[in-house]
């Protein structure tokens, strides 16, 4: 049962956590920019790995880098691994912890808004592997996840709004209310104090959902509200070597996928175009072009979550807090659903 | 739940398999040694990756090329991947597959003796890293294991020595019967018929234990009887580049474990010279020397099973069919005990 941790008191909770884990010995994992952080938490005598920030080092050479610290280091099986970070950190030491001498037990203090809303719970770890994110990986929950607003305040602004494009996508899946809540709330000027029972709330409808279904074959795959295009697009900037923030791609995944749902399903159009609005205030991202179609359609194919060769699965909505998983959608269709959101957003 | 099918109509079983589990595609993995065993079995149309043979291929390397036939191959998470082989395959496949895409569902197909009794069954999957055997792995059952004595006929002596020494092993921790029977068997000269039923005694003592205990937190420990000795002497020869195979490491492995639960636990002398006769017979290895001792001393610390740093774990015996988990040995017993292992070999 994975812990979940509302606090300010950073440095006590872990404290707590560590004296009932008991772990026989304490490793530190942070990024170039959340050592200073990890570093003011370790009060255990722990070694700290630094690997480089950014996702285009969560593969594969990174993750042998941090295996090879362990293993020389003398770790055990009854070690414990305290992942600070952002969502790179946690999957990829998650992973690394749940592969280490086939798993060892391991906490994530998340440190940015996206990864506490995300990656830093539900146990989904792993490393992105040729273009394809998150390709290699396990299902490993942490032993428990301390989120706090403390670290927040110096984060860039679109840290903060790459996580509150997951926000919203959790508002869209569980109810009307939640969602036009986030969309009330103003992203570009965030106000700390008022975010945090909103994240409280969202991170909830995301356990609770986690909770019910840890292996996303059912309602789980609800999560994936925006991510068959968000992580297309996401892949797509990888490879040509301009990567976009993961929330930026997740929120004009959503509107790619919101106007899908309105095609397919009906959903209802006046939410498009709010949505298209907060998108160009707050998620202003390269244009997609007509050129990209076949290379962005080429990449829902290879994502992970399609059942067979060929198909391209969505969670949709008949509307905000009604999601509709294991649909898909034709080529034809994507191809105008990418027209129609382009439009959306006067491009 | 793990599927055990023991039968020599091989291809039969895994039709039926595939008929249940209904994949989305079907991919085999075998080394160069069991590729015709597994273009045999393939009357799916499926693609076979192959893999080179042999302990020193299990890596890092290796494992990222399967990763990446998967990934290019169009594998999805619905895929099902066969493996074909020896432990190594078996061990490199599991893995390969529990953490493709965060894990898609895998047959192991055994087709040695020491993969029948040993690999093949009970979820431990991984590869070697840096000198430490199985360093990284997950613990993932296999969703079926087929298991068959039709392929043992063109292995060499040493295979099937190498898997009697397991069986061995788990007649010490089982029964002192079942340990008899197995000492009254002639492994330099096997019977294979004779064989079959004591193989799938044997097979269903390991199904039992890791049904009970399946993260090794208890009762499984006792399958490592033999392997903190054996796993030293299997990495030295590792490095040294002279690999010797596992089951001989094994076999000594359990004469040094024997000798010191003779030590520590009285367990009966006797028994001691039984097993050095079948090593003199069957297991001929290079000797140990005293120069080897500090570095299979190091190598032991290393062990994964040891449960914090600078302790060297065991699992011993009080007598055949009585073992002894989580018991430790300081330094200078160990070296006693190998001084008597040496001179029970005649070295």
């Amino acid at each position: 049962m994975q812990k979940l941790i509302f606090t300010n008191e950073v440095g006590q909770a872990l404290a707590g956590l560590v004296g009932e884990l008991n772990p026989a010995g304490v490793f530190f994992l942070a990024d170039s920019n959340t050592r200073p952080i990890a570093e003011s938490l370790n009060a255990f005598g722990a070694k700290v790995i630094e690997i480089p920030a950014g996702d285009e080092n969560k593969n594969l050479q990174t993750l042998a880098s941090v295996w090879e610290v362990l293993s020389t280091s003398g770790a055990t099986r009854r070690s414990l691994l305290v992942n600070v970070g952002g969502g790179m950190v946690t999957d990829l030491g998650g992973f690394a912890a749940a592969s280490f001498k086939r798993g060892i037990r391991f906490i994530n203090v998340a440190t940015t808004l996206l990864g506490a809303v995300d990656a830093a719970v539900g146990g989904k770890t792993g490393v992105n592997f040729l273009h394809f994110k998150n390709e290699i990986g396990a299902f490993a929950p942490a032993d428990a996840v301390i989120i706090s607003t403390r670290y927040f305040s110096t984060l860039p602004a679109e840290e903060l709004r790459s996580g509150f494009a997951e926000m919203l996508k959790h508002g869209l899946i569980s109810s009307g209310e939640t969602y036009r809540r986030l969309l009330a709330f103003d992203i570009a000027d965030a106000d700390l104090e008022a975010l945090l029972p909103l994240l409280e709330e969202n991170v909830k409808v995301k356990e609770h959902i986690v909770e019910i279904d840890p292996r996303e074959q059912g309602i789980r795959k609800a999560l994936n509200l925006g991510h068959t295009a968000g992580h297309a697009f996401e892949s797509l900037a990888m490879e040509r070597r301009r990567p976009i923030p993961h929330g930026f791609a997740v929120a004009h995944g959503l509107l790619v996928e919101m106007v899908l749902s309105n095609l397919l399903l009906g959903f209802p159009s006046a939410e498009l175009h709010a949505v298209a609005a907060l998108l160009r205030e707050a998620y202003a991202m390269e244009p997609v072009r007509c050129g990209d179609y076949d290379a962005l359609i080429e990449l829902m194919r290879h994502d992970k979550k399609n059942s067979s060769r060929g198909v391209i699965n969505f969670t949709l909505l008949n509307r905000p807090g009604d999601p509709v998983i294991d649909s898909t959608a034709d080529e034809d269709t994507i191809r105008a659903a990418l027209d129609i959101y382009r439009e959306l957003l006067g491009q």
